[in-house]
């Protein structure tokens, strides 16, 4: 295959989506390609023709190096979805003669849900006008949320770091002799993946968190507040791990109760988020103890520093997976990762019909969730364990991870 | 010096306290200590005589180099200030009958103010009686907040963390192409040692944050507000750092401010936290961009997932010097870190009179604040970035850091 190929990020951030930007420019490289260019953020960006020449931006293999460990998204993100077809197409006019004239051969769009939304309307409208231009989605969220691949990209390195950060807050929570709860928000609206990953904390070295509790069940808070007194009861430390997404099964989110003012902020904006916060709060409130709210916030998607090698590889593998499929004449089609064993873990990639995957959310299997709904299941673990194992070490320049160099030119 | 020596932890935990009570129970034994009692839950603890033969933790080369990198105080830790000794004599009697009952011959304390006025007392109350017991003080605080010290052990490693990771952030932060400004929130409530540190995100591959509010000076909401507008000016993405003890002109703390309830609980307590959350608030109520608060929480004091090896290293020779000290005769001492030269980096253990130290708070001299009140000056950076240097990765297994186990009976 000849001529130029074309890249982009879409969505949230994650630790290792560069990786999957290496893996698609070193392999089209490799395969021959001429031009790689990278859209800044994304077809948002492209759509008002900002692209990059990715031969300017990587010039060596330490530079290619420190883009695989530099998290968040080198090209810039955007959080846009396309038209349908009929609706716009205007737009999908436009994106096609940008693409022909960059004599653009392959797309690849690194993302979630929405992003392989775009790779399914582009190849789409690639057939309709008999285009011979290739699109292929590459799988990244920490989420997890994707449908048909057995994992995402992204998810191991923030598992990791929920379950290496846990451990460490259990500690902290340890040192006094005073009854204190701490209640971990860890993200996830719809799907308990990243929250599952705090049950790695149970190890031989750590006893793990007291609950567990995924938006895949309804939120019981009165027996929330029962546990949580049973295991004062016994033990100074508790700490629990809950999904930001949590609902009661009124639909209500967990934040939106409260019966005062239901959580307005000083200006009197109604608050959208604090699960932790109001439990902590309701924790303090019944039994008088020490609480606090630790919300892992950002830092869980754009912890470069602390990388699984197993996430940061396949990143890298799935982005290269994308430029053969496109070489071999494949489109409309996402990578996935297909698990051929847990134990030991042996994992390749694949091809799927991206039609069948975009827009759909993969949730914890209920039965991964223990019956009271207040853990996961030893399944769930053996899931995750394998995609935290090893390390990928930042390159640490004065103190500090280094990162490659943007300029948002 | 024959007998028995005792080791206590104190105050809020680190990541390298464990290092100094390795350094402690090392040195120790190497000098010919019999038996090395650990303090459960410090001199509260030792109060009510639970304690700990460290023989019976620390069996192997490997136990020791675990217990170094295990973040959080392995033997509990305690808020208890004595009381004076004319106020309460019967503690100090009971104290004293402890020490004797248990052959000790040297008391080690590592922690901050409060700890280092324990060590006052009872050297006080030892001389008082005739007492040939030692005692002296090991420095430790994430605050970096005694006097007479260059720096405390902990600093280093949280400093480091925190600079790493508002790296991180600001990676983040610049992936949409839409405004957005986050609120990074830093511990200090009356020094901004730790805050400070966030100005190590400006290095080579990082433009850094966009202010730095430190609790030393007065801070000015409106001109915060206009700094921020004029910021989005020219900008999509604003970070700035703030420590939570900010308080207006008037002493109000940040948080405190707001016209709607004052930031009151979904129980209706008034919230003694938050700053960052105002700001944010306070950010998007006037210029109806996006905003984000991020409190760095526990994990700047417990990631033990990247500490500093200068600061690791530091704080187990304070705890080995401290024990040399004792074995030399000195007694009502803290051992202190002189710096020797910041460029080489040299550093060397002295011993300082503990009566001029305890109860003094050390804060960031005013003069390495920028006159405007908004970012620390290059002095500022030029002493943090050697205590920040070179790492001591964690032990990993299985893919997470691996700790010492620690059971509390």
């Amino acid at each position: 295959m000849l001529g130029n190929v074309i890249v982009g990020q879409s969505g949230g951030p994650t630790a290792v989506i560069n990786s999957s930007l290496a893996g698609v420019y070193k392999t089209a490289k490799d395969l021959g390609a001429n031009k790689v260019y990278g859209m800044r953020h994304g077809i948002h960006g492209f759509l008002e023709e900002k692209i990059v020449d990715m031969d300017e931006k990587i010039k060596s293999d330490l530079d290619l190096e420190l883009l695989k460990r530099t998290p968040s998204a080198f090209l810039g993100s955007c959080r846009f979805k396309l038209p349908e077809i009929e609706a716009d197409r205007a737009m999908y006019e436009k994106i096609f003669a940008l693409l022909e004239k960059y004599e653009i051969s392959a797309f690849f769009y690194i993302g979630g849900n929405d992003s392989m939304d775009t790779i399914k309307k582009l190849a789409d409208y690639a057939v309709e006008i008999d285009s011979p231009i290739r699109f292929i989605g590459v799988p990244k969220t920490i989420d997890n949320d994707l449908e048909v691949t057995d994992h995402t990209p992204g998810y191991g390195s923030a598992a990791k770091y929920i379950a290496s950060v846990t451990k460490e807050i259990i500690r902290d929570g340890l040192v006094y002799d005073i009854k204190n709860v701490t209640i971990i928000e860890i993200m996830g609206r719809n799907a308990g993946w990243l929250t599952g990953a705090a049950a790695l904390a149970t190890c031989e070295d750590c006893e793990g968190v007291d609950g567990i509790y995924l938006p895949e069940v309804a939120f019981d808070i009165d027996k929330f507040i029962a546990k949580i007194g049973k295991l004062l009861e016994t033990r100074d430390a508790i700490v629990v791990a809950v999904s930001e997404g949590i609902k009661t099964s009124d639909g209500k989110y967990v934040f939106e109760h409260g019966d005062h003012n239901e959580y307005v902020d000083a200006f009197g904006h109604k608050q959208l988020s604090g699960t932790a916060k109001y439990l902590a709060d309701l924790v303090s409130e019944k039994f008088g103890c020490k609480s606090r709210a630790i919300e892992l916030s950002t830092m869980q998607r754009c912890a470069g520093h602390l990388t699984s090698r197993v996430d940061i590889t396949e990143a890298y593998q799935v982005g290269g997976s994308a430029v053969k499929a496109a070489f071999d004449g494949e489109t409309g089609m996402m990578v996935t990762l297909k698990r051929e064993s847990s134990d030991p873990y042996i994992c390749t990639t694949g091809l799927y019909d991206v039609h069948k995957i975009a827009n759909v959310e993969k949730k914890v299997p209920l039965e991964w969730i223990t019956e009271d709904g207040t853990f996961v299941s030893k399944e769930m673990v053996n899931y995750i364990k394998p995609l935290i194992q090893a390390e990928l070490t930042p390159i640490m320049i004065t103190g500090q991870p280094r990162h490659i160099v943007v300029d948002m030119q």
